[in-house]
């Protein structure tokens, strides 16, 4: 089944390493894909544009079916696979809800990362504000502790929505980990930062982390100041 | 079951709406529910921030469970009652495939709309500028486009996913209701006008409909220059 697959993806990008953790997970390795660089634009090649309307990655074919939003991928190999290697959403509707819940919750974290460590990036330089960064940095501060204490409650060792790696993690771990690796003070989120350690060497991202970071292990330091 | 319901939520929100739609659409009627204004800033209250961390609305309890994020209600319910009502989420993995697409496409249009209609609700007025709401407004239009292009291409009387109302349909609704109620120029997205047309008496939608619209049914303007 693999071999019908193609994914066009970026290094670093949580949406692409969600659905290539989610692939490994669901063993389907061997899938074909074809890594573009940001950096020199070649997301916005005519293969993808092809594909995805928005000219984005990950953009994700399997036969004939194209889904390029990342959840909605993670969700269609989960349905697709759903015997297949690791059993991403439970059937138990408590442990499912909570799989649901902090999945979408996920969004929040992401974008508020976003907020901070690429305000520059994303802001032009006449339309940035010590005001709106000084206020992106306390909600991310706030958010950080809401995650920082579903883990607490949950327990030493727990994964995001209980006992078991579940899709939660699966698109949440691709935004943690911009935390150590942008220097964010440990002291932030002490339980997240165990939570990485726990996961970092995990086989399926392992296998799908972004090759620029094994090139240069040391990130950059936005997120130092936090 | 629906007795063991309790939903939280506010007039006009489209998360909330989303969740109100799922449950009529599941045949949920009956469910226990606590309107709360956001005027009155009534959703920052004991019972919500009791169940809810982020004290915000939708808050949603079945029994013990709790699933506050609407997409993941939304799933949950689909999940815990497949066979009960509408089929939101189809078998057919291409049919499927789409479903998700679009439901997670949502996030794009509703962030595109917020950032143009309530700009001046969520950016303080210091740190507005014209070059930004510009910057919003044409991305907004390129989002209508999109969608237009979608209903366009499956032909009159489709709905967002295909030939079925499906979760993409519920999830989106709530959001594209808004450019119609906003004034948005009917000639930025003729396809998604009719769209509303064909949904807007249909009985989930109808019961679930904003009360506080009911009573005002001519909304702001705030779309009228797009």
């Amino acid at each position: 089944m693999a071999q019908s697959m193609l994914l066009y993806w970026s290094s670093g990008s949580p949406p692409c390493w969600r659905v290539k953790i989610a692939l490994e997970e669901k063993q389907l390795q061997g899938y074909k894909h074809k890594l573009l660089s940001f950096d020199k634009n070649e997301h916005k090649c005519e293969e993808v544009k092809a594909l995805n309307p928005r000219v984005q990655v990950p953009t994700f074919k399997h036969g004939d079916i194209v889904v390029n939003e990342s959840f909605a991928a993670c969700l269609y190999l989960e349905s697709a696979f759903k015997s297949q290697g690791t059993r991403l959403i439970p059937d138990d509707p408590a442990e499912q809800a909570l799989v649901y819940q902090r999945m979408f919750e996920t969004n929040n974290l992401q974008q508020k990362m976003y907020d901070v460590a690429f305000y520059e990036w994303h802001v032009p330089e006449g339309e940035r504000h010590e005001s709106a960064l000084k206020r992106n940095k306390e909600s991310l501060i706030a958010e950080l502790k809401l995650w920082d204490g579903y883990l607490e409650e949950m327990g030493k060792g727990s994964y995001l929505a209980g006992k078991n790696f579940t899709m939660a993690d699966v698109v949440c771990f691709p935004v943690i980990v911009f935390f150590p690796r942008l220097h964010c003070p440990p002291e932030r989120c002490p339980r997240l930062m165990e939570y990485y350690k726990m996961l970092k060497d995990r086989p399926s991202i392992k296998a799908s982390w972004p090759p620029h970071w094994l090139e240069k292990p040391e990130g950059q330091d936005m997120l130092k100041n936090l």
